[in-house]
């Protein structure tokens, strides 16, 4: 173990150079991608028939034949610098070479060969650079020993920082959203050489499927526009399509629609492109700040459970299958978003764009102006609730707020009901909409769970039962229960209510200790006070409100259910307001 | 507001009678539902021009004409409940009289408006009983005043229920995830009354979404497989599909295949009405640990960050709409699933059952076959991944866990990589598959954002990431690094390593001052204690490795990196390793 350093299998430490290993794994997944494609897996055999066999060995080849462009890298000494340069530079020479001597190929597109093999060159080439340069620094004694380099990376300021959490305005909020997408290297942290290795591979990966989506479909549609003759016409004519009376009208109607095709998907190609490219710096910045919190030992914000940060089986195996995992679910993602977007802006371009441009097959204008009583029905109802919430139903007051007209809030609810169903169609298809959306941009990015992750405001949906639950926990609280039914008791001072009273709860047995108390004043208002300061301690949310329930006695809520119990009038019910008030002091 | 409680507007307050509030909702979701099929929106006008004006105009009818069903229930008195005893009888008297004169109708399907009509008949029943009922008991004097029964509400024990986590076993696990689908009624805890309609309504929306669906498709199947005859062999050889050369053997297998799509459709419907009831359970156990939680005021947990529990105006509003979208999207998610369900199910049937049934048509099983040799590649691929890691490259040692053979992982990671590819594409599929059918299961759920929440552990990508981030982390740590810079500093004296420490850091500058009192042994002895100290008291987590490093000091990462800067072999740098045990005495 002694020299395990500059040992021929140690070039995934973080003690080697990042640029040669991030090169060769470029080279090895630029090959691994054209295999797809390629009739020969292997340069020496021609076999059709056994394909998928010879297939398989390659996958082990083509490793084998690139380690040692990586090996020669991590010895450390001027032998390995000089093979490492002659290997490059063979590589280099023969790729060069083959691409110039066969620059077009039959697969495919005639140049998507020379297209898919651009990353490739531009790995070999950097590694033609990178190790002659090394040779040179090792002879003029320069080198550094990689070794001893990395306590330049020790970053003990990485556990000072810390996110201090103020209130951000929604200006400030907009520029952090936008600088969450934008990674900006930073001195004190960097990238381990796996994760550096999957970030190029990544990007790689969207370079390739970029060239595959383009070559395997925009060729074609170019040679059906091209072959579109006046035939069009009795074909469509066939399936009831009549585009024009003159048939070099159709022709050419034909191929301007088939020239829009080609712009939607080479548009939502593009869009896919620039989206896994946002996702790709996102999770570079995410990959930071996580890594960043488990240094400082804060697994909870990561994980959102606590977990032991130590090698397990499962863990090696990811850590193992990341690079390729990423590399796969990037390509896969494109697919789907290319096609998705695809259809999305056929269904713009064609039901939107054009019907305005040539104000004909209006179809869609049509069915939303029909419905146009509809929709100032629903906005008008939706209008009407937002000011009757606004204006009638809530009461700002000594800094709290309340709800009043709760008659009229409840008759409101019950008659806008049926309208609120046909709202709820709009909230749910928004819901549908924004989730398959979420998930198919950020399918490529492996550190989000697709079934977990914070945009909740998007969500109409969860949006609604949030603030529901905000407005029935507000109203309906047990302890203010407890406390009306505790001044219910107080002044409205019949026989039986006691029966009424279940024994299994412990806010009941206080109320009925207090009952039999009740001529005991003195008694009952000390145990009215700890009974306030118990609640009033174990919520201190309540403290709040507190104030807002002796000022407003003879509006709120509290007091109109008061009233109603008790037959004596507002002013034996204001002493127990008082109590309340007084206790504050204490 | 003296009698606010007996208020006829006062309906939706918790201190009403539940059942009567309920029922008088159902009825109106059921009419608003039938309002889609029938031709005339109200009863007195039949103009088929201006349906959607009678229309708009139906959805504020309905409610005004139940109203009086609602508002006779609050009076709490023998005059209301006389009067809405007399309401619900005739209602419920004209709809079954109305039934049973013309139980057929062209619309849809002969029985469909029967059926649809049925939970309306039930929620008229119910009113019809209850209110001679709470008549009853008043002229028996045994009417509870509602207003001081919500004293019985109060649960103070609520605020003492929390959730002790110790961690269970697999069993108990699987015994919880289905104990929390399943909605146990609790005597300390009641719904608050909006929540009780929406659930009931959403139910509702289930049956009525489950009839439209079966009377939609199925009647129309059944006509269409009556009307197969031996025309249908002509019409698919057109097509180029010859089912067999007996014409009428022809026409058994349509009518077999048609039978199957049936019971297919069927079988999609059933399976979404199960989910979305499983699902409307686990909302129930959803809303009352919410509502618990957020009685207790542990806000954080129900809405991941801090707010504010007060009426805001988006709150209310959201209130207000709360039951009638939880409908609409309940309605709008049964119709996708089932979609969804069927297309799978079609698949499943056409591709597999039928094939595996009658040996023939085997497409898929003839696909999956001939690509034998990869999945055996990947299976294989995949355990010995496991098993190296299992048993080459993790050592378990004085109760912690750390890499060996490091050499060897990374050999086997880069020779694995082309293979770990086509592994992360079934990855991403099942990534793709799984949150798509998490969002079309759960599409239903006001309760939860489509955007977030838990089960992390099926998204396959992201538990890749969350163990290699681990993975990662355990062998970077920068502490550790600085540890060992710190040791390397000690050990191997040459004496430029100091123009290579950056300032910055405040790690480096303790490496730095030690430099300079090489020489004296005791003071450096002292700040390594104290450096020690300090690291360990920032990162617990590290401690558990500590004595690891000792014991496994020939072997381990730290030392092969120490080893092989330092030249004064090994028994100078044991001193360092003696330093930290010594160090965990004092």
């Amino acid at each position: 173990t002694l020299c395990f350093l500059s040992s021929p299998v140690n070039f995934l430490d973080h003690t080697q150079h990042k640029g040669l290993a991030v090169a060769v794994y470029g080279v090895l997944f630029c090959k691994l991608f054209s295999l797809n494609t390629s009739p020969n897996p292997l340069p020496f055999i021609k076999d059709g028939k056994t394909r998928e066999y010879w297939m398989i060995l390659s996958l082990f080849y083509y490793p084998t034949l690139y380690y040692p462009l990586l090996a020669c890298g991590t010895l450390h000494n001027q032998v390995g610098y000089v093979l490492g340069s002659l290997l490059s530079w063979t590589h280099f020479g023969v790729l060069v070479w083959q691409k110039v001597d066969c620059s077009k190929t039959p697969e495919i597109y005639k140049f998507y060969s020379l297209f898919t093999s651009l990353p490739q060159i531009a790995c070999l080439a950097f590694l033609s650079f990178q190790y002659p340069l090394l040779l040179f620094k090792g002879l003029k004694g320069t080198d550094k020993t990689n070794a001893s380099e990395f306590i330049v990376l020790t970053n003990v300021a990485l556990f000072i920082c810390s996110s201090n959490a103020s209130k951000p305005g929604v200006v400030e909020r907009i520029t952090d959203a936008v600088k969450s997408y934008i990674y900006t290297p930073e001195d004190v942290f960097k990238f381990p050489l796996k994760l550096a290795i999957s970030l190029v591979v990544a990007f790689i990966a969207i370079y390739q499927m970029a060239v595959l989506l383009i070559c395997r479909v925009v060729p074609t549609l170019h040679i059906v526009r091209k072959g579109v003759d006046e035939d069009i016409a009795f074909l469509l004519a066939g399936f009831n399509i009549i585009l024009s009376e003159d048939r070099q009208e159709v022709v050419r109607i034909v191929v301007y629609y088939m020239w829009c095709v080609e712009v939607c998907y080479i548009s939502a190609m593009t869009l896919s492109c620039l989206v896994n490219l946002a996702m790709l710096m996102r999770s570079m910045v995410l990959h930071r700040s996580n890594m960043k919190a488990l240094y400082r030992g804060d697994i909870y914000n990561v994980y959102n459970r606590q977990r032991i940060i130590r090698p397990s089986r499962p863990a090696l195996v990811c850590w193992m299958g990341y690079t390729s995992y990423q590399a796969a679910v990037i390509c896969l993602s494109m697919i789907i978003q290319t096609l998705v977007f695809f259809i999305c802006l056929l269904f713009a371009v064609f039901l939107v764009i054009i019907p305005i441009l040539y104000g004909q097959n209006l179809i869609l204008f049509r069915i939303l102006r029909n419905m146009w009583p509809f929709w100032l029905m629903l906005i008008l109802a939706g209008i009407v609730q937002h000011l009757a919430a606004r204006f009638l139903f809530i009461t700002k007051d000594a800094g709290t707020r309340d709800l009043k007209n709760r008659g009229s809030l409840f008759l409101l609810t019950y008659m806008l009901f049926p309208v609120n169903v046909l709202i709820g169609v709009l909230v749910g298809m928004w819901r549908m909409i924004i989730s398959a959306l979420f998930n198919i941009v950020h399918l490529g990015r492996m550190d989000i769970s697709l079934l977990t992750h914070p945009p909740v405001v998007c969500s109409a949906g969860y949006r609604c039962y949030a603030h529901y639950l905000k407005i029935e926990v507000s109203q309906s609280h047990p302890v203010m229960k407890a406390f009306c039914g505790m001044l219910l008791q107080c002044s409205g001072q019949d026989g039986d209510s006691g029966q009424r009273v279940r024994d299994a709860e412990e806010g009941i047995q206080l109320v009925q200790q207090e009952k039999k108390q009740n001529k005991l004043s003195s008694t009952k208002r000390a145990r009215g006070h700890w009974q306030l300061l118990y609640t009033l301690v174990n919520n201190p949310s309540l403290v709040g409100s507190r104030k807002h329930f002796q000022r407003q006695s003879s509006e709120s809520f509290l007091n109109g259910t008061l009233n109603c119990a008790t037959n004596e009038g507002s002013n034996k019910e204001s002493s127990p307001s008082k109590k309340v008030e007084s206790a504050s002091c204490n």
